[in-house]
């Protein structure tokens, strides 16, 4: 070992080296709508949690506004740490002492947009359970198909009987539709219908809804509480740790990967070629392969890739063959958009948002797959199966975790919507549970960060390329 | 509502009170041991990565020993905050730029001791991967059937392609035992065997173990790595966010409950009930029956309860069978142990750590609660029936989840100990991977905390009695 | 190879032997009891099936009264055939062209007795859906809680929308409950409320309740038909292939039987041991073993086997230890019964029919093998789990191939009773769904033969001895 | 109920019209191959399981070449029966009490070709330790890749240790391919490597190739046994009951149902629509679809259907949505096949058997339904979700009643070759292991009639239209 020549690194810097002293001159707390904004002379009440009869709330029960929650708490103190910068924090999430609205008085509406996700049906179920149980609310609707539901259909009444079983059901029972938003109507229907707390569940085009709709009942100066719940399978939704249903996305997934992997297995040069969800995200594909340990490579849309040359896919998969027979890849759905031709027609289509549609990288990895042995392996066996799991990992019921989780979530909205918060979402920050700006989620993005640590990390347990061309 | 008399709390402290300046002094980086604090003249080495050919490590790769991980992440801003307090931080877990160990000197053992616990083969499987793809280590060893096969048994060579398959797999592909603790005998053999990395697997007696094999190996002046990784499906063990397996297990258990649950409802007048995982902790009770949400009472044994009377479980039971018909009941083992009557032999047995046996509280609860009914409803129809879940449930392998922790998990062990820290384990901090000195793990205990917001707000979920008398 | 000296045996015979001829006389068609037996006048009429605007019955839909299926299908040519006896031949289930019921008329009951059984729920379901969307019938009703129920609830309302999800879940949601047998109050009852179709769905003991209600119902030449629908889960009842619920049995009962061999796999001379339903035959407790392959030894019912000496099981696991390290055990719980010490009380004690009740045989073996060790090998690390998972195998849906034995099997019965069959039984024969008298039902037993090739042959496969002192 | 003008229809036809009587004048007993046919003057031996020292084979236990099974069991005694025709008999499996082979100069070779199926290595580990443990074989091979392997690979050595957990892992450890037949190539290689005993596991092509290998080693003369295990999860094999695989394909096409049943109810107007394997046979779709219960419409190669048109597919579903809002279709792969407008490059194309190649009419039926709403509903909200679950259902372990028989049929093969019969495929009739005719089998084909009772019935099931024009 002709190269070892320095020392080893000094390991225990607050021992060996003293560093500068670390502080928060002082700390920013994200503000947090309340309906005290706009009615300021509105008088709170005692939480009804108080007169419970099984349940006497006990010291340390109630959350008070000031409790919060650090959002940074990773530190490279070797750094050049911006000793005085403000620290961020956020209201941490529970029942408060004082509620803003009467329970008898509650109407609320809770809606589930967009496409589905394990774990609606909980957290719909949890909402009703937590309105109804804790706060003795009984006028609890739901709005079905969605946006349009508001001003379309009759909403359906939900009770804890209504309710019973849905957590043990995928999909969402209130049915749910894309598009269908027209502010004006939303907003009149919910007035007219008398509602005041408003649940809406959906991906990112419905909390950016969610933002409208609360600026416009602001403008209209009502007492109506709105509150988000992200639902996002891609877990691509900022700030929070994570979006419901992911885990159990990821669990979903072990079984198509495992499928991929016999097929492999089975085969002379077999390729399993699983597309799992995330359009502009990896982190299912990310999570999915470091749980199974049984994929070579994975694609995900933060990262480029190339498939020709020197550390592209194909060598590196001429060398998987070569080692073991067979090999596993996954795809994230939006990896690769650039590199797959597009008709003339498919360069116009849009989808409803505007954006370019998105074409099958699975499909297209698939035919690249069988071109390129073809050429370099006349002859020779070669086989690529295909697998895209997306509606049999989105349409099953959330796992434990996620169940779990969904029976948080909504406990806490139903505890911050009636202590008159609004504008608002509920989610865990490093594993507690915060309430969070409508606004701030609406326009985070969770990506994964291909210069972090953490992919790194995951990169060198699969052990794959880094596609860097060089 | 009369008694509505007081202004809404104030909600947003930041803004409207000017909270006092939230500032930490200095930090406090808890310190960890490395080999050179007995070996100072060692050279280190570069990182092995450095030369994968698929991979290159990027900028940003590898984790400098200044990053660090806050432990207290939540305060309360409203509260007496100790202003000036160092914080608490801890060693961010991940590969090192340079390395202790020069890999084809490396002789590592892994060995597994005490119960199972979903995940234990995924663990072993990712240190043999990490250090065999990774640092091309060659010479690793399991030592099977737990401590007492340092001495008493054959090592067996452990490979990728040997441990291929052992993450689908539930249990110890190393066997497992319980005691065999002699240190003299041990560490002789560590030394005969020439093995200078020792990764051990156990619950809370290992660890004390595996610090005191740390601590004669450091008298001994020995260039030989300890780490300890922390196996408890309860989740008891303190300062890590969670232990491996605790998922899966809570996962599997809401197939007892959902059985325990169908029974009853089956029934007139039926209780299903559940005995879970748990000697002091009842984590995994508390996650099943949030998750479940077929639970009416959860019993743990951070909890008192008791059975007569105003506000106790058969006045709750009664009230619960006469809205429903049937009620569900977990019940940790650890719960009510002072409860159950021993007969003199029950009251001298010891278990090898010198405490008093465990009684079974499920069968004892059963039999309480036929009693009751008999007494209190005679000639009614009532049923009652117990399910023990445990060995179904740790004998699972690892859900997706847990196979994910697990391979971070012994990633990070083998980043640590190549890089020559030792007399440490690594665990997640408030969601990131660090080191933790041994023996602060080893005295650290992780119980439900009744006072906190957290379990509070989980008996609200289940709107359970709080069993204080009044 | 000394000994061969025989030519090999003639291999068909057929050609080579030309056999007697094998021939029957008549068939002898098992008798059907109908309601034209009591109401000779009745007039029939068209299936209302004829007129399904969707459903169009072709040639060859409609059942004839002459279609039959053989019982005995296996023969040895080369034995002393009596040949001439008559065979045995049953009616063939299936909707008829004339049926004796005017659906506007028909006031029909289900009730379900006795313990859980998988697919118990969609048993009741598809005897829903048939009456309603097949005949047009509009009143039916559950009688809850068992036989008691037919005199001491109100029955409730089913109809397609009430049992639409039932199929995915375990128990019944007709609860149930073991006595409650009256046979006055019982037909009182049903006269009282104007049932004309009484589906009962039960075990044994319910079987010759059903019968006893039909002979009084024949007695009170009363228009009404009554059906039994068996629920065993032990797949206890003869002539039937086999009863609902018992694959989904052999099914579950894998989980316990992998955790069993992960468990002693895991461990230092471990056994697994798993109880398995099974109070008078060993079926479940036979096939789960075929099914999983981990299983050593197979006690059941039907079969004597003892510890201690030669061929004994000590014997035989002492032997499996040595060479694999582990063993797991599966035992029926009517096994060994009498070889169980009865304290004087346990001698008294009787179920609700009479019988000595049973005891723990998994508690009892369980002491006697670390008796057994304690006393050979002193010292010796060993380890016996007791697996006992009874409730949560039949607690849950029925899987695939028993929802759709389930479905035909409800159809059965409906198609059945609308042509006017009673005192009957639906169930396959040799794989052919047929109508079966119901007394003989009652009567019949489905034991394991183990004089025959196929238990002899089971025996091969798990290679455990046959426990036959020499 | 004006039109009741008949009788009942006389329902027990034994009694009241003394049917006249039923008999055979003789049975046909299917021939059987044996070596012994090709050499005569081989002399056999005792079975060596005489000598088992834990096994001792009991009366009965052997199966004579006498034993049979009927193959027709049902019968229309009103029917015009052909009263004296021969009744066709099969030798029923087991072991005999005499074999060909003697053990130690056995060497078997096992071959899987041909797509996967759950099961195939159940299969597979069982035929080795059918022969390893029963009857000492101790040279068993395993033929990689398919019939190539015979002549391009080296065979490698199978035993009870190698293929001790291969039962619980979905594909086959062996590897698979399609083609590569040579019969010279083939056969030489069974003669240069010395295999004595052939076992072929594959579909109805690998089939025809293995009655040419029989032929050929007959032409030959050579003392070598052949068998084949017909390994199709559409169940399309005719003459035994079923194929193995094919509970577990129904079992998980329940997943992909489950699926898009949640993704129709979460919509409005919502279609969910699964295509499951079947290419000339519906068998999984139906079972499936009985299974389910959430199906609405299955559709299979053995039925015409329409899409327009009064009786025709749009105009059911339109009803279906009208009614429940939302419809799940089963489509089998091959249904539809002629409906599919093909391109004049598809209509040239062929597959490797010379047939046109299978378009896919899942893709092609969604397309459709998407057409018809936008022409009939314009601007109505609809949704059609489409899976293919395929591969994520053949590459699956075996279910326990799949493994339970997987197992069965590879001990009644290894028995079968043992005692020297060749050219022959074990698996049930009418529920008995019978010995059939290879040629037979690779002959007979196992469709829907959907003139029986039996999809008649399963179409009053699922009520769905019987697509005949009127």
């Amino acid at each position: 070992m002709a190269d070892v020549t320095q020392p080893a690194e000094p390991t225990n810097l607050a021992a060996d080296q003293n560093p500068a002293p670390f502080s928060f001159a002082s700390v920013e707390l994200q503000p947090l709508p309340h309906l005290t904004d706009t009615a300021p002379d509105h008088r709170s009440q005692p939480n009804p949690l108080d007169k419970n009869p099984f349940f006497h709330p006990s010291e340390g029960f109630y959350v008070s506004p000031g409790d919060v929650i650090l959002r940074q708490i990773v530190y490279d103190l070797s750094g050049t740490f911006p000793a005085h910068s403000p620290h961020l924090v956020y209201h941490r999430a529970g029942p408060r002492r004082r509620v803003f609205f009467d329970p008898p008085a509650v109407r609320a509406a809770v809606v589930t947009c967009g496409g589905l996700c394990p774990g609606l049906n909980t957290v719909i179920r949890e909402l009703v359970d937590g309105l109804w149980e804790l706060y003795g609310v009984r006028q609890i609707f739901g709005v079905t198909a969605g946006y349009r539901g508001f001003y379309s259909t009759e909403p359906v009444e939900l009770s804890p009987k209504v309710v019973h079983n849905w957590h043990k059901r995928g999909g969402t029972a209130l049915e749910t539709s894309r598009g269908g938003f027209d502010l004006d109507k939303i907003v009149n229907a919910i007035q007219n219908r008398g509602f005041n707390q408003v649940y809406i569940i959906g991906g990112d085009g419905t909390m950016r809804g969610a933002v409208k709709i609360f600026n416009e009942i602001r403008r209209r100066k009502l007492n109506i509480a709105v509150t988000g719940i992200p639902k996002t399978v891609d877990n691509d939704v900022g700030i929070i740790d994570r979006s419901f249903g992911f885990q159990t996305a990821v669990e979903m997934a072990q079984q198509a990967i495992s499928a991929a992997h016999v097929e492999a297995e089975s085969a002379v040069n077999g390729i399993g070629l699983v597309k799992l969800m995330g359009r502009s995200t990896g982190h299912i594909a990310l999570h999915a392969t470091l749980s199974s340990r049984d994929v070579d490579c994975c694609l995900i849309p933060e990262m480029e890739f190339y498939l020709e040359g020197k550390g592209g896919l194909f060598e590196f998969l001429e060398q998987r063959l070569k080692e073991n027979g067979h090999a596993v890849l996954v795809v994230a759905e939006g990896a690769g958009q650039g590199m797959i031709p597009r008709t003339d027609a498919q360069k116009e289509e849009r989808d409803e948002s505007g954006n370019p549609v998105f074409l099958d990288v699975g499909g297209w990895l698939k035919s690249e797959l069988k071109n390129w042995w073809a050429r370099e392996h006349p002859g020779e066996l070669f086989t690529v199966k295909y697998i895209d799991p997306t509606y049999m990992i989105r349409a099953v019921p959330a796992n434990a975790t996620d169940n779990s989780y969904c029976t948080l979530l909504a406990h806490s909205a139903v505890h911050g919507v009636m202590a008159g918060y609004t504008g608002f979402v509920s989610g865990p920050i490093n594993g507690n549970y915060a309430y969070i700006q409508l606004e701030e989620v609406a326009q985070a993005k969770n990506e994964v960060n291909t210069k972090d640590h953490k992919w790194a990390w995951i990169r060198s347990v699969t052990n794959q390329p880094d596609f860097v061309r060089r």
